[in-house]
């Protein structure tokens, strides 16, 4: 079994976290996975995720903390957090989520939830018990490794009965039914990175967590966050996860968009199958509503900045997870998760890379060699419309005729090229392709060579 | 009342840490305490300090941790520890320490303890009590703000409640007739300095505990631990304690020693009454006996290392807290401890400043201006015997002339000094005091010109 | 001969650099001089300071750079920079400032020159000579040991030869008549302070040019620049100048100058006689006149936060340094800087603490304990008018009756104190005096408990 | 043009600076010439590159220093070094390099040369011309940035007058017949890099030269040093460069080969053709000659040590340039270099890539799809001989089925393997290979499915 297979191409699905925060109940996931079965499965989106905290009995009704201190968590006789009964009803009869899993199938669907890395604090000083192994829970709690943000979990020491814990919990998962695990507080951990003590215990987590997958025999996607990865790591994070988060948590203000451009640079190298650099959710649509400043709100984003997103995740090849809450989608909204031209970039066998980027702009190509297709990203990131252009020259220097071999300047010089934003055609002349972008904006210009 | 006057001049004591670790008992505690009434008391030594875990019933017993993950500590109804009965049987009537403190007052001695920074996480995930205040523990506990090395407390928050818990905690020492507080996991804390979340609690913990003591009415002197303290908080310090540590924990070690000269140099401004940095126990006599790795031991240090040690943290003004067990008290080391030339440095009518220093020597100039005394300490920082001089003009230059108005360069010349630890006496001739000394060693020449 | 008696009580004068960059020239440094004479002398002002540069031939001529890359600068036949004599006719005849030197010195003033560390960069390119020794000044230069914005000088080696230089250079400058020597690139340098290899000389520059000060026989007052000086040399700056800057360049912005209290707190124990650190020019009255952007300008601050800074650097013992256009001075600014109450907490009898600070209001306390004279300066850092108090307990926490032995609660209870801004009087009631101070402002309150 | 074929596989070479330092002279560049024409060329070593410094005509003579502050540099009316005629005869006609060039070229090697990245600080003091500009040295040459190390340049503004600069030098260089430009100062350059004032401008003058050579026509290979190379600049480096150095200065040490594997491991995503991250010279035969401390050698490395180096290279897929002084090369030494096993995995149609890696051992995988063929490095990374084992699961989980389609566990399960060094054949039992390997030795086992 490799883990690459896991997730032959990158990702796509939704994830409750944009919407629901930490309070996400069964009617809504399910509601959620309803429309997707309808209106997004046959574009590729199948993943149906259950964010943060699930295990939480007064999650959604507290108003002060996003965390609550602790807080009264659903947890089984093996240290094990449970679904929240008075959320997830399905679970009261201690099968965990596997009705509900079993529903999302049903449809079509693959399931995945949330968790925090280690193992509850409260079963930690309570002295709970371990299913195969008989340390208790303080035993295998490292009591210096925390979360910086979240007070659930003590990080796992990397001993046998520490395995043992994992193992537990993936078996369970499996048993459960879950496809896909994003595990938080162990991708890029503020907390402890630095400390003189070392208390950190995740980088060695990471790896239980793998054993333990890769023991079920059950192909769970390993999704690890949050971010920025740490570069140095890229190594270890692709032989024990199929994705890992390059930003912090992101959502939909510019300030944030501008730089995933230079963190796509960065890690562009890196993007293989079964390996996805993670640009985490896209925040579209109806996002916000069950935060504690109850800011529900349609995307701050504008639609140009939104189809730079779209169109830089694709062209990446970055997983597509959408943040919306899908019983409230928009047909625009839709419309731009749905466009084929940029899907068709993550089915595997087309690869992107960047060609040029300064402050102002940068421009993308994506090809698929069986295909013979070139699409090319023209992005404006300045505050005003621009002419951006790029140049037979920039696509040599940037490999398009290694990716295509044959393919020459000739072939290019006078081509046509279509707009896949429903923009206005243009043809390379000149040996430069040139085009108006708003600002903040993009044009991505697609040709094909062979014809479907 | 001003804190300053807790402490008008440099506390002297005894510790238990150096050789008792966390497992300290009533009956080593008063044995310590009778050899002080007896040998040390009228030389100035007065605080008996039981440092770290005393609340702590399975200290005494472990012998894989030094602090015990989630180990089983003595709590009362209110979230505070209490002596360990099994330890400390005096406290097993619910009284704490209060009549281990009254047998210490009446040898005429005073009464310290150590504390870890917060409020104990068993509490906060129990939701006890708190005296003074409806919010139980776990509103008052910061669940990111821990310790890197000890698993037993949680941060307090900077609330009117996190207030009423220091409150009542400060009073219940002062109510047992403490005078010293050790106060550890708040002066230099590194683990959560570089955290991006900032969740470190400590600097308003400082404050917390220094406004609790003020409200007592019972002059308590505060001790911050661990160093290194940051000279950017020296004014910090200055206000809210007595002592604060400029070092991470000292050994019998010349690898520690040596920088001392540096740390002194960085702090020597600092010193005034009432607020001393601190530079440790001093690690001499028999210590190490109740470690895990059972090695008990004398002291590492050469003689000649500890007359250094000893002269430095006199010339400096720096706490004097012994580290050896003083039950197994030899003649030499007493002898070290009692030197009445150095000790009389600590009585706040000394003041002293180091004249220079490179990596193989330094020289400290102590001074009385009331009785006209100046000490001059050569100390030998490198591997061989060598001579050491100071000149009447380093001497100008250190600001000998503004510290005894009057003084000048024909006082000096011709001059003899006494050698404070029994070598031969010096004349300062041409304008140089020169002396021989060992590898790693000292001489201190003393003269006084005023009779007293 | 002691440093410390150079400069008793705390520099006070005028810099030429906040109005003339580096273009001033000898008729308006006369003409500043003349003003000071008359109207500042009386005062205590007495230092004439020309800034960076003074030896440049094309500085007042440049609109491009503020230091010219590899520009004309006039050198002597021994590696030394001379007086543009373009700028400084009197200079024309190879005697340097001496004529200019003797003209502020027979007005009763002082005359000081700013040096960058180091040699001349074409003096090392050219193999110049150098006056002591036969070394050449390319054996003397360390050509990685740069300043990073300005392109004059390489730090000089720490060599016998090395050590000539500096003795040729401090000679020529005593031979003069120089009473002050502002000495930039040597106090916080952040060009090589973190460099792998370590190429930075600076420290090492610090003691030789103060050695070479002390062979001129001379009182040359050493200041050192830029800042932030860094706190762990504090024991270095105090043993080789009188003056070091705790903050980079400081304008007339309310973003700089509310730092200048964090950084006062930090630097308050290293306040001694000779030893001043530096909260450089006061940017006051019209500045900005000869910079590259033309920015002539009466000071940015309101008359509220000049008070405040004036208030500040007083009641803390800092050095005033005017960087006004003398010669331009109004009113209101000349009041400013003579007010006798703030002006005589610089006459080393006062002694001046922080009594407290948090982000929207600080309050210090100055104190002479000669004549029971009590200063509270109140000070509101909020961006609103607001109501600030002390209490007799702060002054008490402070160490008010420490500073004035026999001074009680009692001595304070219903005190009237005069405001020192002409503002109205305040009397302490019930413990407690309290002032309305507007946004960036202060009022300073004063009581003698003798007459005069 | 495309850079990436200016070296579609990894360069293979010599280069002088191992031995000769900083003082190699024509005759002994031909001699090594001679050798590697005759033993070398045939295993495709082609490359003959002067290291740094052939423009000092003082260089072969100091004792003192490295590189020497202010020395006597040969410099054409232009701003460009030119050879030191003393050391190059040939170019005493003012023909540079050409001659030299032309011998190298007639036995089929090509031509490289070291620069510094920069312009002579000289020229700028001196004001000195520019080829195809008005601008003079002075206005090109950024004061500020200098090389930490290296006192000959300053770094070049990025203005139209600074790329003219490097267009003039890159033409001489395509001119002389330069096939190869190790250009220094540029990669990771620790001086600057951290400061506040950023003068650094390496970064901007790696894309000036990259286009400078691009304006050549020539296809001039580039490499930059020194390392360690900044992983978040992978991008730049690849779209600019051909190699770049993953390391600081590489020699004959464990404590340098060991970091290796981690270096390998986190650079190897982004080897291609074209882009080689750069392990440094192979300290190998007789090295060290002409160093100041005189210490000529032969390598200190073991003969396992060697082995480790070479296979770790060539698995990794690094260019290969040999530091010995191939006058003085032996017959062992050749044998090492020229392994075929190891040489042909940098054929280009070879990919290396890590299984696992602890500390005390490391496994490599190395396939050539086309050839079916397989190799697996087995390194001991500890202190004593060990037993080292790969699994068919490991190969399956770092993509050996994704590597070679149509392979499965059927085809390994019993197979057979060659070492590569001579050691015993072993085979795959039981689904894992296991072999005895010296302390830092290793063995590398090679098996191919289709015949050649």
């Amino acid at each position: 079994m490799n883990k690459n297979e896991f997730a032959p191409t990158a990702p796509m699905g939704w994830n409750s976290y944009d919407y629901y925060c930490t309070a996400v109940n069964e009617e809504e996931v399910k509601a959620n996975a309803d429309y997707m079965a309808e209106h997004l499965l046959p574009f590729g989106y199948q993943y149906v995720v259950i964010d943060i905290e699930w295990y939480s009995n007064d999650a959604a009704t507290d108003d002060q903390y996003q965390y609550i201190p602790f807080g009264d968590n659903e947890m089984d006789a093996y240290s094990r957090f449970q679904p929240s009964p008075a959320r997830f009803p399905s679970s009261a009869d201690g099968t965990g989520f596997t009705k509900l899993a079993a529903y999302i199938h049903a449809k079509g669907l693959k399931f995945g939830i949330h968790i925090m890395r280690g193992i509850p604090r409260k079963a930690a000083h309570d002295h709970c018990r371990v299913l195969g192994t008989e340390e208790t829970a303080d035993k295998i709690a490292e009591p210096s490794s925390i979360c910086g943000w979240n007070p659930d979990m003590y990080g796992v020491k990397n001993t046998p009965a520490g395995q043992a814990y994992y193992d537990s919990l993936m078996q369970m998962y499996a048993d459960w039914g879950v496809d896909f695990i994003k595990c938080d507080d162990i991708c890029d951990t503020w907390t402890y990175r630095e400390s003189n003590h070392n208390t950190f215990t995740g980088w060695e987590e990471t790896r239980m967590i793998h054993r333990a997958i890769m023991k079920t025999g059950r192909p769970i996607v390993l999704s690890l966050s949050p971010g920025p990865a740490q570069l140095p790591r890229a190594y270890e994070y692709a032989h024990n996860a199929n994705m890992w988060r390059i930003t912090d948590d992101f959502w939909d203000s510019w300030e944030l968009l501008k730089p995933m451009f230079w963190r796509c640079e960065t890690w562009l190298d890196h993007v293989k199958p079964g390996c996805y650099p993670d640009c985490d959710m896209l925040p579209v649509g109806m996002i916000g509503g069950k935060f504690q400043d109850h800011n529900e709100r349609m995307t701050a984003f504008t639609k140009d900045e939104q189809k730079t997103m779209m169109s830089l995740w694709c062209m990446f090849g970055a997983p597509l997870m959408i943040g919306a809450d899908l019983t409230q989608m928009d047909d625009w909204t839709l419309t731009l998760l749905t466009n084929r031209d940029l899907l068709s970039m993550l089915d595997g066998k087309h690869h992107g890379t960047q060609v040029l980027r300064d402050d102002r702009q940068a421009v993308w190509m994506n090809v698929c060699q069986e295909e013979k297709e070139i699409s090319l990203g023209l992005f404006n990131l300045s505050e005003e419309e621009r002419e951006i252009a790029v140049t037979e020259k920039d696509l040599e220097e940037a490999g398009l005729y290694q990716e295509i071999p044959g393919m020459s300047k000739s072939d290019l010089e006078g081509r046509r090229f279509v707009e896949s934003w429903g923009g206005e055609a243009a043809a390379m002349q000149n040996g430069e392709l040139r085009a108006l972008v708003p600002a903040h904006g993009v044009r991505v210009y697609k040709t094909r060579f062979l014809p479907r």
